[in-house]
């Protein structure tokens, strides 16, 4: 891929992010089904689903559809202290209605601030608790002077609404599938959320593009927590899940420019673990593998004991440790196209060492004659053999007892490195 | 518990090793006889048991039976230099009768003494070759001058006598049993023998007191290493022992107040391993997990390889270790009212872990919604979570693979809060 | 051994060193057949072989049989600047025959120096593509002036003649075999060829002396690389070399002073790996296990994938890691009567330790009474069984689990001292 390319498709991602990032999204709703529609014209293989509002999942029901049309706080003078419409964090997600005139120390009970980022508004939510709640910046707040101030929320829960998801399947050549996951159930935050729908758009394009794909892959993307529980609950035991997933991931908080992280699997033993280790090497300098006491996002479902999907959530920064978290400042600053562009290529590495990952056997007892494949120098001098030392140590380990990933540890190479070279030397007939 | 009857309970086993510390104890003979008296008034379960000496056990034949009524040293005046009854430790155990005059040359040719710690008595055994001895501090024998000693040692060795043991069962719900072995075999020291069979005492009493045991109990009080060796010849197939065994201790040098430590089976890897491990992480900050190179007590019996019981030495100081082992200075101020206390509720809670073991596997799949179990905060802002995480964490690893020890491991929490956790889960059904 | 037959071996195996030190070797030709000649005289057991050139061997064909008479260079005087006669290393290996006058330009386009070793001459082959060249110091070479050279090769590359080798075989109680190999194809250099085929001659004498040969043993004489993959191709499936052979060395570069060192196996865990580790730990102070990926000699095609026989080169220094390797500067005073005899005794003791290796039980439940058969003292007073703690140690491993060299790494203890004691506890009937 030359680098116009990338800086372009890097340039279009960030495009994308900004588009969907002024949407009021939540588990349910208006917001989500509008960004599922900008997601399909980006990505036309994606089907829209709903499932309706009640329905039970495992131990949980999906709960009513939220909409909010209107959240404010006057002042007495009727000036508009926060307004929903100017950012949508502003209101507690899942609110119920109120239209109440409230003293400041009645308003400070339903007024969520960061008092250690007196900056930022915090992203706050209720979900299974009728609430009405409001947030903003602690500094704000401290502005307040006594009197009476007038909340208001215009909003709805509908028990006869609907939870929306959307998939989307690319047929491999085997029913083994690889699952890429992400949410699209925060409101306007830029790297915890829109960068995550985006990169997967884009990965999506490319998995349509691939002349040859060895598995299928599914893109889904949910509500987190109760869309994958949902989600789980009506494909699990339907698509044979456990038998047919090999690899996994939540794309999520994928857009700084940071690092790089993943959450390792409960054992951190899964070829997700171990094609993200691997990668992730090759990819980047520094990167953080974070065990699973550190995860957070959907592969607390996927990774549950009755489940047990081989998915991990792979991250820049890593949601809980970036300080921009769940507040207003993690906006589309945060967020840059190399940021997207870099997970992007991430992953499509990913994809292209899982589909030709293998466990290569040798061909020819002792070592093959290099030279008349002119693989290997035909004087020896010292020094001489240096030049495919990398691909001789390569060869002494497709004993079929090593994947890519083991090669690449054993003999200290790059993994993509050991891909072209099984490449070459598979090509040559010498491994098979 | 509350502190007061810890308190209590402390000094209640302070008390007993008062009373059994005089008792001149050896392999056999009527000291071991009155030491089980005695127990057998605080565990009344206890069986007292008894082998004819000559009998084959294993390699071995059950010595004769030694009793000693008197042993001194006199000086030309009269004056008796040492007596056995002002400590017992002034005579070789097993030594053969003797009562000869001897110049100072001859005398300290049978006398024993620990030159690099001269104002200790050593402790001094010839249990397999006929010796007459006697032991006192190097400060005592630098100050005796040439002359007339007239050294005397009334004695018998029986071969019509006996070995003595005891034994106490407290049956479970299973057969599957937890082996507590201590010993009584020697005289005057206060940590290297009457703590053991102190403490043994006190859990007897809790076993019997426990409303339900899922395991059934075997302590056995036997002299150290033809104990146990006569022991094993007699139960071990008799009674399945290797396939009933499912964890064991030898509880000794229990009563001192500086550290905690146990002695490893040979591979470190048993459930009487891994249980101390977890519980003494819990327990105390400070203790040694010793190599089974460094094994001193009945562990080599029980850990021989055609016995291969999972039993370790469980010890305040390990034997070997602390200064005054095996010598006049190892008495009643080196043991403590809370030295042997926290021998007594390391093991409680040694029992607790062991009662409650097993490999959890989770009922729900997915997360399961505790909001609605009050086991989870039901708004979401940054950190609200954290105070569940254990749960959570500890849920994760209930998936039918790790037992307790292993969940503390991975999840790094104390193994007490495993257990109350897996408690709490249970209850709620969420795991099984 | 007393120190004195020690002394003599060094130095008669020095000798033999200086004796084939001269020869010109190759793949092929008249060098090896006489330097096999000699051996011979060392080693009557051994019987030479022949393999006509031309013959397909996997994937490789055996070269044609090179001799080279006459290789010089002269001036416009007439006067040699360089005579193979002088020093084999002067022709590259393989030339080709040639008489030509050549400008000094010219003539340094065929001439192989060393820029960063600039007083030595390099050794240089070109077996498999035609080519003429020589080989001369840098520091010669800097003073040629321009004029006319006249470079001669007197050579012969016979299509109709033979690659060479020799073998030995002593057969042992098994026919489980332990592999010997050693390589005769490089010419004056004293490290790199002579000290192998020297140490492996005075082994073969060691092993005709054995009084009993558990193992059956083959000592091979072949050129490297070709001269294995013809072995192989000739004898792997023929005589079951996969099931059969249970160690393997390749001894080379055996005769300087400096360090040890052995290059692993593709795992590092073979029965090969294992002995070498254990028994340099007890040979010596310092030496240096190689990873796979630093191999170089026949371990290349002996641990092949489709071979996968357990065979680890075994060196003093190892070749490529010191800097006289493969130029004029490996010479005799490189190699010592000491550090030959420093090989032979390590690979001895390997052969000791193969040849009474196994999985020893107890044979006695609990331990054995020790005092009765006078290994270990009758009294016990503090420290008095440290005597005898690395044989009840020992003894405590006997478990049927482990092998010397995993009792010896488990007990801290020298594997040679492991063999001591397992030795006498097997004399005593106390394991089998």
């Amino acid at each position: 891929m030359s680098e116009v390319i990338n800086r372009v498709t890097g340039e279009e991602m960030y495009g994308f992010v900004k588009r969907i990032f002024p949407i009021c999204r939540s588990l349910t709703g208006e917001g989500v089904r509008e960004t599922l529609r900008l997601v399909k014209e980006q990505l036309p293989e994606l089907e829209l689903k709903e499932v309706p509002c009640g329905t039970a999942v495992y131990d949980w029901k999906v709960p009513a559809e939220w909409n909010c049309s209107e959240a404010y706080i006057e002042d007495e003078s009727g000036k508009r202290i926060i307004d929903f419409r100017e950012n949508n964090l502003h209101v507690v997600g899942y609110s119920v209605p109120m239209d109440e005139y409230l003293s400041l120390d009645e308003l400070k009970e339903i007024v969520h601030t960061l008092p250690e980022q007196p900056e930022w508004i915090p992203y706050v939510t209720s979900y299974y608790r009728p609430r009405s709640g409001f947030c903003m910046s602690q500094k704000q707040l401290d502005l307040l002077k006594p009197g009476k101030y007038h909340a208001v929320i215009r909003s709805t829960l509908d028990e006869g609404g609907v939870l929306n998801y959307a998939e989307a399947y690319f047929p491999g050549e085997t029913e083994e599938e690889i699952l890429i996951s992400t949410y699209i159930c925060h409101p306007s935050m830029a790297n915890n959320e829109c960068s995550g729908p985006t990169v997967t758009a884009w990965l999506g394009k490319y998995l349509s593009r691939l002349e040859r794909r060895h598995y299928s892959y599914r893109i889904i993307y949910i509500p987190e927590t109760i869309g994958s529980i949902t989600w789980l609950s009506q494909n699990y035991e339907q698509r044979q899940l456990k038998e047919r997933v090999k690899a996994g991931f939540v794309i999520n908080c994928a857009g700084d420019d940071r690092t790089y992280s993943y959450v390792k699997t409960r054992y951190g033993n899964t070829l997700t673990d171990r094609v993200l280790d691997a990668v992730l090497r090759s990819h980047t300098d520094s990167f953080q593998a974070y065990s699973y006491l550190e995860r957070g996002s959907d592969e607390r479902q996927f990774q549950s004991p009755l489940i047990n999907l081989p998915v991990c959530s792979v991250c820049r920064s890593l949601f809980h440790k970036y300080p921009e978290y769940h507040t207003s400042a993690d906006d589309l600053t945060l967020v840059t196209p190399s940021g997207l562009l870099g997970s992007y290529e991430l992953m499509m590495k990913v994809i292209s060492v899982l589909e030709k990952n293998r466990r290569y056997m040798a061909q020819i007892p002792c070592e093959p004659q290099m030279g008349k494949r002119g693989l290997y120098s035909t004087m020896s001098i010292k020094g001489s053999s240096n030049s495919s030392l990398d691909m001789m140590n390569v060869l002494a380990y497709c004993d079929g007892r090593n994947d890519l990933m083991q090669i690449a540890e054993i003999t200290e190479l790059d993994v993509m490195t050991v891909l072209q070279i099984t490449d070459r030397l598979a090509a040559e007939g010498i491994i098979a």
